[in-house]
């Protein structure tokens, strides 16, 4: 199949990613593919008289897809480069009650519409600069996991660093990876404190390929002068935990050290991270420089099992 | 008492912050002060046969000081600017059975030393860029704290924004302030995986001046376009909330706003972060950008109860 052009409508999404997703269109690697993207409301909220208390939930956290890339299969890992993210006109942000950081103080669901106009989002007064974001992105895992949830399938990983020019790797566990994304931010904080961000119905357009036998354990994400390890686990503290013991096996890897040698120098170059705060698995970030790993060995260090 | 310079030397030094500090030296509002400092294991170490298992444990954690600055009561908040950090030529790093991240999986004490120089540590044949930052910088509190933990006075905060350049705003308890300072880092990374950074002993000069009935009620730190505000806790989730908290009141004073607008525009614009993650309270910190909080506004919402 050659590169080519694809557009994904948003009325072809699903509400989870597992091993009965099927696939919506397939498209040979080096594809561009743009995902039109409901918000994560599935733009049930228009007024600032809805509240998330009062939407249909079976509809929450929709991702466009999936779409398979020829030729991928189990143990491959799924490139995905973030060519553009256009949001839509305006964002929804709200409050739950016993939802965030702060749930146990919420007391009260609130919404807040937004326009997003030339390259800010106008909030209570102010104009805060727009920095686009894929929430939820990741392909058919071994189980059926919520969208509204993160994995080593990717999913609802929330993180801030997904965004244009980044590219994201992720483990292929079915023929064609079936990837899907959506819950795109026009603006989010580290963390996402309130349990949401900016949320924004949007048009994604990414470059998908394949890097063969490159399964990682985990989503990576590569930036401009790092790669950052993605993790997610119900428990913080197990989560940096696993974060770092993959962060040392690719320091090993790529330097031909010791485990302690390793371990000392993720102490010197690797930065803990925090994505997400507020799903049932939080999500934690261990970014190491390039000046530290190549992309081959860190995949190579982080190989899932198949 | 005029501006003037001081210099405190490295045999004058405390092992834990509390009210039975006593002042080493008394200085003015606006004063520079230099403090030589120990490496956090009081220079102990200088050979790689010899390992943390093997040294003396009550001398681990040397605070150059403390300095009392005149006028300073409690309520005051202590402002130190940090000028310069002037690294020692060699650093240690090692690793401790059962300590840091990974510490279930450490099974040995290992010790690396490591020339520094021209701007680079030296590590296993890589050079690696410094960052110098005080691991250790707090004030005597009212209780007394190890100066291996950190707290509401500061302490062992290892947070590798305290570098030249930055502000640290610390609550004064008691007459003075009594600032004490030391376990210098050559480099580390957030998180601080090993329990260990490069460990060097340092020339750190810094100013000091007061903000008059300004006490936040944890430290705050001040970088070029943000302030960060320093929680520490056993329990990270926990750690986090109360950082969420504080930033929320921030916003909410600073933009008149409601709670459930603070709390979703602290969604949109604060990160959460992480300072370090292997002392016995773990450090997290929210930053705000200076677009939404001023100084002022920041410090009288965060303001401690006296």
């Amino acid at each position: 199949m050659q590169r080519s052009f694809h557009q994904i409508h948003d009325d072809r999404c699903i509400f989870a990613f597992g091993p009965s997703n099927t696939a919506v269109e397939t498209v040979g690697p080096g594809s561009i593919v743009r995902f039109k993207t409901l918000d994560c409301f599935s733009n049930q909220i228009t007024t600032e008289d809805q509240f998330v208390t009062g939407i249909d939930f079976s509809r929450v956290n929709p991702a466009t897809g999936p779409v398979a890339v020829e030729g991928a299969v189990r143990g491959d890992a799924l490139r995905v480069k973030v060519l553009d993210i256009v949001p839509g006109a305006f964002g929804t942000i709200v409050t739950v009650p016993d939802a965030g950081v702060l749930g146990a103080r919420t007391k009260q669901a609130t919404t807040r519409r937004c326009p997003v106009n030339e390259g800010a989002v106008e909030f209570c007064g102010m104009r805060i600069p727009t920095r686009p974001m894929i929430g939820v992105i990741g392909v058919a895992g071994d189980e059926e996991v919520s969208c509204g949830n993160p994995g080593r399938h990717g999913g609802n990983l929330d993180t801030t660093l997904i965004g244009a020019g980044a590219t994201l790797y992720l483990p292929v566990f079915h023929e064609g990876g079936l990837l899907a994304l959506g819950d795109v931010h026009a603006v989010m904080g580290d963390g996402e404190a309130c349990v949401a961000a900016c949320e924004v119905p949007a048009e994604v357009t990414v470059e998908v390929d394949l890097c063969k036998d490159l399964a990682p354990a985990w989503p990576v994400v590569e930036t401009d002068d790092a790669f950052s390890i993605l993790v997610s686990d119900e428990d913080l503290t197990a989560a940096f935990e696993e974060g770092f013991a993959c962060a040392v096996r690719a320091l090993a890897k790529a330097n031909d050290l010791s485990w302690e040698d390793a371990y000392m120098l993720a102490s010197l170059v690797a930065d803990a991270g925090v994505s997400q705060l507020v799903n049932p698995r939080k999500t934690v970030r261990i970014r190491i420089p390039k000046t530290h790993v190549s992309l081959g060995a860190l995949l190579e260090a982080l190989h899932m099992e198949a």
